[in-house]
């Protein structure tokens, strides 16, 4: 994007923020006591060239992503990774939803490498992959029980796209009653302007932007969950 | 059940409906205009013999389902099948929730032959398997938004077990907003009783039971959906 | 119901409990660290005399109620009441979705004292009401959020009635990440049988039914929540 | 918003619709044949001088909702308002989850002027408001069951903030099945530049953007809901 268009955005911005810290906006949802790690659509589709969904800025957020995962695993924080993808993508008993009436999700099948999470980055085997139908990770699926059972309070939130899923997963997980936290290094999309101004709105009214090394020292400083079992298994 | 048993139980019946009726409960929900047919956990670990979640009543179930999809095949009309499998059933990171606190549903491992939908009543590709972590069809899934997608006002529910997933599933269609058809021979489950009583609340309250003759003469008057595509497809 | 009958359920209940621990199930999900309280329809539609929804039962379940409240309160355990009632019980507009077709909603009219809460166990002002539209508490309500939101893990479940309401929430409870637990003094019905099979299979299956003494000797042992705060309050 | 940066973002929105259109967004999701008015927190509190809540535009928003809702009446098209509200707005037991911790929605009290609809387009006896909790309308609430169960399949969205819960309304909307239509002349904020922004994002993956005279021309050509009732009464 041309400088002075991210100096126009910043305006807006600067403006923006000067109205909402005036009304009490923009405060600090803050970190919570247990986390996990939520990766939103870092599947070949949108991490590589070549695909209508493929997004910019992979040099950057695979490394941070991987970062985030070496500080979580050591610690036995959860880890889900999200793909978006279908059983039948095209006609009648499609469950693309209305989805497909307005971007290409035609093009995403269950079983294809295009939906599979980047190498890069591939989960362990206990970790969870939940394939989703709809933009927010929470939509459809068993993320919010999943989370709640691990007595997780607190989501970190990864991925692409800012102005589609990752967005919208944000939005749902303080609906949810989770703190979300999204690091600023590992989020991006695939067109100029969308990702600034939907942290912006985050930001202001939805979950915290923090950059890389603040959540990094965060994950450092959460106690282990050796004993986390406790939650999901034997009551007193 | 000993037939003594099941007096017990009728007499039990024939003394509630005559309260539910005096006070204007039992009344029929009746069938809308675009059913599916959704079926709970016909998988094997259900099925067939050897698992813990094996179900009765096979030998009148399966053969009732094909005839409700041989029906239900030519006119377009939706077909869903439900199986309860975990990416990750044990440990700390599982995707059982708290439900392994309660029963064996860490023997429910997804891409085992044991959570397959049986072969006697095999989907076709371009029909739903949807992979379930809880008791309800609806609950952490895209059942709901699949259905109001294709405009389907009617489930016509089916599968095991009466006492666990099919009430649940039932329960949560009519307050989602469909109207449940409960096929009463093709329902079952892996104790005595169960199946009768809560065919009984469900009736009351929740759905329609209905015999297979029933349902199957009204799909017959069903009109196909070969415009169904026009929900789901392009508006105007 | 005459002694003869709730024998015949005894011996049915014998037989399946045989069954299902042979099987693994009937297990204990258990108390857990931080309970809330769900006090289900008490309102006075249920709980006094001449309405369709009326239920028997009130001289045990009342002072129960009072009881475990009188537990809860010191502690600062949530509390929340629902009660079902709707803006428009009748006519094309109306929120009753479907459940009319079935049972007698239209009743249930937002803002009579039919559906106020139970004088005798009236909330406090900072207690939440939750007016559902649905059987289950958490079916279309904020209540899984806001139990998440305070870090809750177990609902102490009471009220009516066991065949409709109780269930779907208890169903829902173990769904959603929440360690369910019905008191069985404090559970009720308008019709015969109902509470007995429907506790059966509750526990068998989707939560853990206990005696008001064990709860109440529970409740007593739990933490008080004076740093509860600290969760939906402030992070780190 | 000067001039220079309103041509600001125009320039990207251009930019990123060439990058979005040679990929297959942006595509129309089109009018349905039952729609319904979602009116988005149109109460005092954001319609009025005087609060943090209150949003610019009212001289445009109000006029062109009374058209709308002028519009739909006669045909008995459903119409829904929400409103933002709390039991208890602050404290250990609020049921504002947590989101006081990023917005003042400790001002918004149930039952006091400020969450009342405007009166200049006030609600019919028979019309809906739904007091939400969180930012969509959707999230725990029984909007999606209530549509469903009228067989809507169209939206019309109106209201405020575009930031916030008409875009977190519009997601869900799409997601559950339902398409999205925002008036283009009946949304607002009440910071510069997140109207165009949000409107350019969910006219790209959510839903469609139309101006009010194409939804008054749509809502002319639907059949009147006379028969409406067929869907919610008597099953076949």
């Amino acid at each position: 994007m041309p400088e002075e268009l991210t100096d126009a955005l910043e305006r807006i911005f600067a403006a923006d923020s000067s109205i909402y810290q005036g009304r009490g906006f923009q405060r600090r949802v803050g970190f919570g006591d247990r986390p996990a790690l939520v990766h939103i659509d870092l599947a070949n589709a949108w991490t590589r060239p070549g695909n209508p969904f493929t997004c910019e800025g992979m040099d950057v957020i695979i490394p941070a992503v991987q970062r985030l995962n070496e500080a979580a695993r050591p610690k036995g924080i959860p880890i889900v990774y999200t793909t978006t993808a279908y059983e039948v993508p095209e006609g009648p008993n499609s469950d693309t939803g209305l989805w497909h009436l307005k971007i290409p999700v035609e093009v995403l099948k269950v079983g294809t490498e295009a939906v599979e999470i980047d190498a890069r980055i591939a989960p362990l085997p206990d970790e969870q992959v939940i394939v989703k139908k709809r933009a927010s990770a929470f939509h459809g699926t068993y993320l919010s029980s999943f989370l709640r059972a691990h007595a997780v309070d607190t989501v970190i939130v990864t991925g692409v796209t800012m102005a589609g899923c990752v967005r919208h997963t944000v939005e749902d997980a303080i609906a949810e009653g989770f703190r979300p936290i999204v690091v600023r290094e590992c989020v991006g999309d695939r067109v100029p302007g969308v990702v600034e101004w939907n942290l912006f709105d985050i930001d202001a009214k939805f979950g915290d932007v923090e950059p890389l090394d603040r959540v990094l020292e965060y994950l450092d400083g959460v106690e282990a969950w050796h004993e986390a079992g406790a939650v999901g298994a034997e009551g007193s």
